[in-house]
């Protein structure tokens, strides 16, 4: 929740008259995004989301970015389209900043979704590993395993700060992922943040997926492996067997995980945990007391790894296989 | 700038159904407004603002402040008009706040304004100090004169750690200002905060005033004081009187000041920038470090009271009177 830039009427106005977007009638500072400046615009023609890309974020990635948007987009999947400036590209700079300016996607996000809304999730994630098929550009995970031990590096010795005894378990539950992640699995595009605040739905009905800043290619498991962890834990800490059958059943009626893919998902949805309480963390630890900044509680996702740690089939997490005949 | 209270769509919903708004189809925390948190809305019948009064608007002074709105947009001022609900209220309760839905006013507020947008914003104070007569409700203004000793107390005692001196140069002058603080000015109701973030435009054109969040009864000549210190120093410290000419001529165009509100002008604007500067400094102070808040700096109002105490006359400021003949 952030607007790290302001900017003026007048540099926006320049700025947009490579579009053909009407004329400004207004622009607010959005509470959006972590990483970005986000404003949405009013314009004449209607409502755009303009998007100042800060440090964070390396500009080398933002061609893949806005051109899968862009290619999901054209494959039928709704989320929101970057529009093409006068010289056909995505990207301009705005405030010394690369800056795009995207279509506006109605719809909410949910703070409390249910059962029906792990189903759309599930569907519209496999919709997208599908429309994500043929996109030239690769971006590689670094933010997967092969990330996870640099990050560590950067809170280990401070962990404990945070809960006795976390350096030595983490330690451990690192070495072991490490050991067993799997090397073979499906592999394409996937989102890796579909967290609810990136899914917006109208009523009960999913209106679209937002925020491709995290896309890369990887295991397609990994991403549901993500949304496991992000859509069916309940506040207290507890898994919602009934929310995982419904997002896995939704994915499925779409994309059938292969029996490779069932037999990986607990160490990918461990994995998964792992890298988001690496993540907050660091977070944690290191942003300074004055940042205009909501820390998450990295110790949600603890709670979370060691619940994967304990599961020993897919089914616990609620994926229904036929039994073999007797 | 700050979202306090996020809330989820099913209130949200439950909350616009005694309002004619048509569907929600998006909403969005906007980083606009300090003491309140502001959404963005879109239905299907257009684009509203929902404010959620936070702990620091006293609930008691709501009915004057959306009351005032709803009188001035009547008498044909541009401003944002509270919306009734189905029992005739202007006001609801959303998750246990007090919660107004407002018209949304396209326009942007001005980054840079030049002297032209200070003439239209005078132009529109005065308009705005006549549209508010008639107004049946009151609100005394707890940050004039008699407020400022109790605030000072506040951050006396750590006054200097701001700047050496500051605890006497202070002093000094807030018993100089009581001193000679006018008695018999015309009053009405003032905006009292018309900064330039608070008036919005749609080319060089105003569109509206905003926020009438500190609106109360004092002299009028005092919100122009305001208007002086907001609208007519440059970032550097220095006095632009181009702008206060427009300004003034601006606001004579529609109400001439008397010959007693010129002679006090000096003061009113030294008391002004006072109030500011202990406001800041009262944040400045206070304000705990991780809090999501932004500091404005109290200094560049210590510059401000400055200049105006080596002020001797309105003309300094830019108002224009006719010569006595000859």
């Amino acid at each position: 929740m952030a607007v790290y830039t302001d900017i003026t009427e007048d540099e926006l106005i320049r700025f947009l008259a490579a579009y053909e977007v009407g004329s400004l009638t207004s622009y607010k500072g959005i509470a959006e995004g972590v990483e970005n400046s986000n404003f949405l615009l009013h314009t004449t023609k209607g409502a755009y989301i303009l998007t100042l890309y800060e440090k964070r974020v390396n500009a080398d990635d933002l061609p893949f970015f806005l051109g899968l948007m862009h290619h999901l987009a054209e494959r039928g999947l709704s989320c929101p389209l970057p529009l093409p400036r006068a010289d056909g590209k995505l990207l301009g700079t705005l405030s010394g900043r690369p800056a795009a300016v995207i279509s506006f996607l109605e719809g909410m996000w949910l703070r409390k979704p249910e059962a029906q809304h792990c189903r759309e999730v599930g569907r519209a994630l496999a919709s997208m590993h599908q429309a994500g098929e043929g996109f030239p550009l690769k971006r590689p995970n670094a933010l997967s395993v092969e990330g996870w031990r640099s990050l560590w590096r950067n809170s280990e010795a401070r962990a404990d700060e945070v809960q006795a005894g976390l350096k030595d378990e983490i330690a451990t539950e690192l070495a072991s992922i490490e050991e067993h992640w799997p090397k073979d699995l499906p592999e394409g595009v996937i989102h890796a943040d579909l967290f609810p605040d990136n899914v917006f739905f109208l009523g009960d009905r999913l209106s679209g997926l937002i925020d491709f800043y995290f896309a890369c290619n990887d295991f397609l498991a990994y991403d549901v492996a993500i949304c496991l962890n992000s859509w069916c834990f309940e506040k207290d800490g507890s898994y919602n067997i009934t929310k995982g059958m419904a997002l896995l059943s939704g994915y499925e009626s779409v994309r059938r995980l292969t029996a490779e893919e069932d037999e990986a998902l607990p160490l990918l949805a461990r994995g998964s945990a792992l890298r988001f309480f690496l993540t907050r963390l660091y977070d944690w630890l290191m942003t300074p007391p004055g940042a205009l900044v909501v820390k998450k509680d990295p110790l949600e996702y603890l709670t979370k790894i060691r619940f994967h740690r304990a599961i020993v089939s897919s089914a616990e997490y609620g994926l229904r296989r036929e039994e073999a005949p007797a």
